[in-house]
Parts: structure tokens; C-alpha cells; sequence
């Protein structure tokens, strides 16, 4: 077991129960406050801790890091320095924090120049995201869509048991939780009179998804195996895919989603290591109907049970659970997508991000978007105020959270949100 | 006019009449030596012309840039300087290397430190690329690949007439002329027995395409107009888009192109300027059978003149040119592809690429593929040394060049190549 992941661990920072971020977790993002540039930080608890500061007062002086890393605006240098050592730092941040380590606990004045009120920062991007990849993954999801526009009877598509299907996404505009989300405008499907329409999207959507982040780059050629994968995999966010249903149903063919999708996708801030989600690993579902080709294979637990909500929030109002899903409800791996990616040869960057498709559980409660919740609008939600939802309206906030919780330790994502403001 | 596009001016550079890089060129690249880091330089005839070293020596003093703009691996910091910088630059390359300017031309100490013979340098990569989005905006290509998929007598897609069908690519395998391509894997669609292949692609084909590359950014939200997309266009290169037909033909349902496109793009190594592309402009095609929506609608020419030509070198061979296309077989311009990518406020970052889509004439002998070519193999080439091609053999280079040419004025692209490797 790796030594920060111990369940026994306690912090010397206070953490509730119900924290995402106890000792065990020590995600990485980047914050910004009102005195500093942007930085490298975590988390524990609801306390900020500023590793800058930390690396700047020889927290990390054995580890043998040019401090620089951590004066940076993204994680991506800071992940390039390969995983024994983002590890280390991990294992002796929390060895720092554990309640009977008095190095940094009883120094306040390094105390006042490491810990940040979050009520004083603020959450920036943590990645320079290089390319962005949407995967496909979940059966459910694909089993939904192919029901809905196609037919109930053969819902997956010939391919879709074979390969983990991904189309390339735009990275430029992947923002960070709290970033606002404008209603895009595009064309639509023509009516009656044969000409598109055009104006704001009216079937503005959400998708639930949990991205991964590369921190190792490949060189072009080389091949990535479902064995080798996990290495490549510094840590994950929520990740939810906006999408303009209308927009992307009439440029979609043949060449896939554009437009709809690239106005914006949100991100949760911290990043959280593979490493701080083994405990929740968990076997993943027979590929034997069809078989699967061999460089798709893997051995172990590759899939993870990880607690998953979408909320929506209308202006003025309390968030609404819309929906509960869970990130085991993936066909297909991170490992198999990794592999699937590079079989021809296609590079890795440091910040590529790969996000898994829209995970939806078995039950209609565990739809991970509202086209599917509200069946292409045919099932308007119920909003505790009184009001319907077949898609996000303005002013809408949407709220996405994930945690795993097991044997009496929690790790989570935090949340991201993204509040919808109307076209200009 | 603008002054460095004099067709009169001469240099002191000798130049050869068909150089595709007369004074009136000044592309931009970057250039690595055995006796330098990399390096901002341009090209005059058969000599490159280190701009580092002229910033150094003051010869660009008066345009008060930070010369360490010149000093970097890639065009990107130099492009965001904004085109009122760049174009006085070039304007200003222009004035030291006219054959009546002494001050360059005299001091032998300077030409020293400035002029590089081409043997002793080494292109590379001109920009970091950001996103990267490929059009699909030749009617004559968009026509043979639906009449040979779908239906004669409806080639086109329903939205192909109303919006400049594109999609996302992978930016990281985008890679410099001269880079070996390695033949990809990966599944292709299942036999007899219904299991999908697995193995070398068969079907490797180029796509002969140009690319621009922006030069300014804009923030989440905005879009960018017909009128304004000029100014956010600062050059192009000629793109080769390989493709490997059997992989593409098995994953791209229903999220487009992935792992057939994803191994490899190249592109020239001179990002040759809007600029210097005026004298080539022409009107572009009615666009009333339907009419476009206004956001589409653009005024004067907009379309360029530009040759381009596709030749296979079988290893040990000679070049042979397999197709003669242009630049002015698109339906949808670049202004119009740029006003389409933002409309739904995707946001653009220095150093996108966007390329056009393979760009098809109207005669068999312009088509800028092998998959048209050889209308999808059953029209196989010959080639000059008695063999045949259907698509592009192990050992195979191809290469792509272009240039407009008008008044007794060339300016060109040079090419870009890649010679094919065996798979792995």
C-alpha cells in the first residue's frame, strides 16, 4: 500500500466526515490569491495548503525538486517530472500533516505563510490541457442514444463492442468549476421550409463524465499497452461536457461533434491522483460477447466505484439531485482507451485530457444527461420549485460531485459547476 | 499595397525564376543549426536568413520588439507580437534585402552571422500547435467521397451546403516535412466471421489539403466575423492529412475520424503570410443554390490561386505527380470557416491549425486522394517504373507542393514530405 493512502492516517487539519479531501486524498491543482501569482497547492479538509510556500521553506528539500515547478501557472511541469517523484511529494505532504508531526504544525509562522483560507483564493486551471479526447464508454449511455435515434434493437453500433469509440474534442475551451457557460448559438436542423434554423441552442445539455489527466508524454510511434496505461495516468477531475443537442444533430454527419460541444467544457479543479483512488478498484464487466482483441486485454481492477451526481440549481433556487451515477458503469477502461489510442502510433503529451463519455447507470434515475433523463424531452423532471427541465435553462447552475467511499474513508473530486448564462 | 509585395522589388539574394521564395515571399519558420539553439528565420531564394541573428546585430531596433522572440523553438510568441509588428517586420526584411541596400549587403562580418546555407540547417516544427481543426470544404472532394459511400444521386449531406462541415484532430502528431510517417495499426471492419481485423493498415492514402495557422486569440464567447477573419489568419502551410481508409472506415461512426487520422499530419516548414498571398486572391463560387445564412456572407475575394500538386517517390525512384489540384477548388473559405468555428463563442488560441480538407478539382487528374484517384482502388495508377498504386506502398514518399503565380510573380510553399516506414 502506498504509505499516504494509510486509512488510519489522521491530519493535524481539521477534516468533517464528510470531507472529499481528508489526509488520504492530496489532490493538485493550482490557486491564485490576491497577494500571489498563480501556484501549485493542495488541499486538506477545507484548508488550502500552498506548496510554493512549502517547497520555498524546505518542506521538500530532500526530494531534490527545482522549487520552480511549483511557481507555476499549470500542474503540467510539475506532473512531466514523472511519477516517483509527484508520488514522494505526496508521501511527504502527508507525512507533514499527520496529527503527531509537529515539524510545520507547531511553527506559525510557517503555518501562516503554508495554510490558505479558501475564502482567499481561488481555483485556477490546473492543466494546459494539450489535446482533449471524448471517449464513449459507457454501455448504458450508448445503449440509450442508439435507442433514441436509432433503432431499440440494435442500439450499439457495429463497432462499439470491439473499440472503445473517442473523437478528438477541443481543448482551448475546457474552463475550470465556477467559470459561467454561454448559451452557444449555431445552426439547426431546417423545419418545413427547408432552411436551418439559427439562433441560441434550445437543448442545452450536460453530460456526466470523469476525465483523466496524461502526465507522461510518448513519442510518435510508440504504443501504449493496457499493462503500461496506469503509468501514463497522473490523476482525474470531473468533467462535464456540455452540449448543444440541437447544434450538434444537424452538423454531426459525417464527421462528428463539433460546434455542439466546443463552447465550453468544466473541469473540477483538483486533480486526483490514481494513487488516491486504489481503494476503490473494482473488476470490470466480462468482454468475452463479442471477445475483445488482445491488445485491449488487461489483468487486475481497472474500473473504479465512484460516486456520481449531476444537480441543477435554477436561479435563486436550492440545487436538485437529477441525477446518481457511478463511474464503474464504464465497458470500456482507462486502460483499454490509453492502449486504444495509441495502437497507431499516436503521441502523448503531458496535459492531454480524456474524458470518459457520458456515464449512465442502469436505472433512469442514473441518466448522466438530461436527454437521457428526460428521454429527448419526452419526461420533463420535476424541479422542487414547481418548474420542469427537459434541458438547462439560463440561469441554471448545473453541479456535478463524485466521491468513493469505503471501509470508512472518502475520497472525492470537490465539485465542478458552471452557471448558464443567456446567448448574447 | 503593401510595400514588401512590390513585384518589382529584387534582392541581392540571388533567386532563381522558379523559386517559390522571392523577396516578395518572407515566409516564417523556424530553423535549428549545429552551431544554434532554435531560431526564428526566413528565406530568401535558397538562402536562409537567421532573424535572431538579425535582431541581434540592431537591424531591427527601430520596431522596438524583445528580440527574444526570435530566440524561440516555435513561431507562436512571434505571431501574438499582432500583425501590425509582424507585417513591419516582414516589411522591414523586405527594405535590408533589396539589391539596391547596402547596409547588409556590404558587410561581409554581418552576412556571416545572418545568411545560412539551407545544407547546414535544419527546419523544424515552425508552431506549437494549439487545436487543431480539419475543414471538409472542397465540393469536388465532399462529392466523389459521397458518391462513392453513399449516393450518386445524393452525394452531399443535407448540411454540407448550408455550414463548413469540420471536426477536431489530433495536434500532436501534426509533425514537419521531412518526418518518416510509420504505417499505423489497428482494427478495420470485420470479414466473413465477423471479427474485426487487426494489423498494418492496407489502405494508407494521403489527403492533399493547405492549413492556415491563427495568429491572435480571442476570449470564450466571442465570435469572429467574415470581415474581421482576415486579421486572425496569420499564414498558411501546405498539409498533408494521411489517412489510413480501413481504420477510418471501422471507428469513425458515430463521433468522426479518430485513430485513421491520428498517426500523423505534415505540413511545409515556411508559414508563407496572408500577405504575401494577396496577389492571388479570386471571387469565390455563388452561394445562393441554397443561400447561406448572414453569418456566412463575406465581401471581396477570399479565395487564392494556388497550384498544388501531390507526387509519390517509390523508394529509389523518382517523383512522379499523381494530381494537380488548387487552392480555389473550396467552396467554403477560410474566412468562412473561421466565422463558422466561433459562432458558438469557441475561443481561438495562437497556433491553431486549420486546415481545409482534402481539396479536389474537377478532373480525374485533380482529385487529392488515392481514395478518389484510384476511385477507392479499382482504378489503380501506373506509375513511371511499371508498378501500380491504389494507395501508398512502405517505402513511398509523398510530397506535396504549391504555389500562385501571376504577373511573372511566384510565391510558394516549397513542399512538404514524408516517406512512408513499415509498420512495427
Amino acid at each position: 500500500m502506498i504509505a499516504a493512502n494509510n486509512p488510519a492516517l489522521k491530519s493535524w487539519i481539521k477534516v468533517a466526515a464528510d470531507s472529499d479531501f481528508p489526509i488520504q486524498n492530496i489532490p493538485f491543482g493550482i490557486i491564485k490569491t490576491g497577494r500571489t501569482q498563480p501556484r501549485v497547492a493542495t488541499i486538506i479538509g477545507d484548508t488550502i495548503i500552498d506548496l510554493a510556500a512549502l517547497a520555498e521553506l524546505g518542506y521538500f528539500d530532500d526530494l531534490q525538486i527545482d522549487n520552480s515547478v511549483f511557481y507555476l501557472p499549470y500542474l503540467n511541469e510539475f506532473m512531466a517530472l514523472g511519477k516517483a517523484t509527484t508520488r514522494a511529494v505526496r508521501d511527504r505532504i502527508s507525512h507533514i500533516f499527520q496529527h503527531d508531526n509537529a515539524e510545520l504544525r507547531d511553527n506559525e509562522e510557517h503555518k501562516s505563510q503554508v495554510l490558505v483560507n479558501p475564502i482567499y483564493a481561488q481555483n485556477l486551471m490546473p492543466v494546459e490541457v494539450r489535446d482533449y479526447t471524448d471517449f464513449y464508454s459507457s454501455r448504458e449511455h450508448a445503449t440509450n442514444v442508439g435507442t433514441m435515434f436509432r433503432d431499440p434493437n440494435n442500439a450499439l453500433l457495429p463497432n462499439w463492442l470491439h473499440l472503445p469509440v473517442g473523437y478528438h474534442g477541443r481543448a482551448s475551451s475546457i474552463v475550470v468549476s465556477g467559470t459561467p457557460v454561454r448559451r452557444p448559438k449555431g445552426q439547426k436542423k431546417p423545419g418545413d421550409d427547408g432552411k436551418p434554423g439559427f439562433g441560441p441552442s434550445r437543448l442545452l445539455d450536460f453530460e456526466l463524465e470523469m476525465g483523466f489527466v496524461v502526465g507522461q508524454s510518448t513519442q510518435l510511434g510508440q504504443s501504449v499497452s493496457t499493462a503500461e496505461a496506469e503509468d501514463y495516468i497522473f490523476g482525474l477531475v470531473l468533467f462535464n461536457d456540455w452540449s448543444a443537442r440541437d447544434i450538434q444533430a444537424w452538423e454531426y454527419v459525417p464527421l462528428g461533434p463539433f460546434l455542439g460541444k466546443s463552447f465550453a467544457s468544466s473541469i473540477s479543479p483538483w486533480v486526483v491522483t490514481l494513487d488516491a483512488l486504489d481503494h476503490f478498484r473494482i473488476s470490470g464487466p466480462e468482454q468475452n460477447d463479442p471477445p475483445i482483441l488482445p491488445y485491449l486485454e488487461y489483468e487486475g481492477k481497472k474500473r473504479f466505484d465512484i460516486n456520481l451526481e449531476a444537480l441543477i440549481q435554477p436561479e435563486g433556487g436550492k440545487p436538485h439531485t437529477v441525477c446518481k451515477s457511478n463511474f464503474k458503469y464504464m465497458y470500456w477502461n482507462m486502460t483499454q482507451q490509453l492502449a486504444h489510442h495509441t495502437i497507431n502510433g499516436c503521441n502523448l503529451n503531458v496535459g492531454d485530457m480524456c474524458a470518459s463519455g457520458t456515464i449512465s447507470g442502469e436505472t433512469p434515475d442514473s441518466y448522466g444527461s438530461m436527454l437521457e433523463l428526460s428521454w429527448r424531452g419526452s419526461k420533463p423532471l420535476a424541479m422542487p420549485d414547481g418548474s420542469e427541465r427537459k434541458f438547462i435553462n439560463d440561469g441554471d447552475t448545473v453541479i456535478m460531485r463524485g466521491f468513493g467511499e469505503k471501509d470508512g474513508l472518502r475520497i472525492g473530486f470537490g465539485e465542478v459547476t458552471g452557471k448558464v448564462l443567456p446567448a448574447t
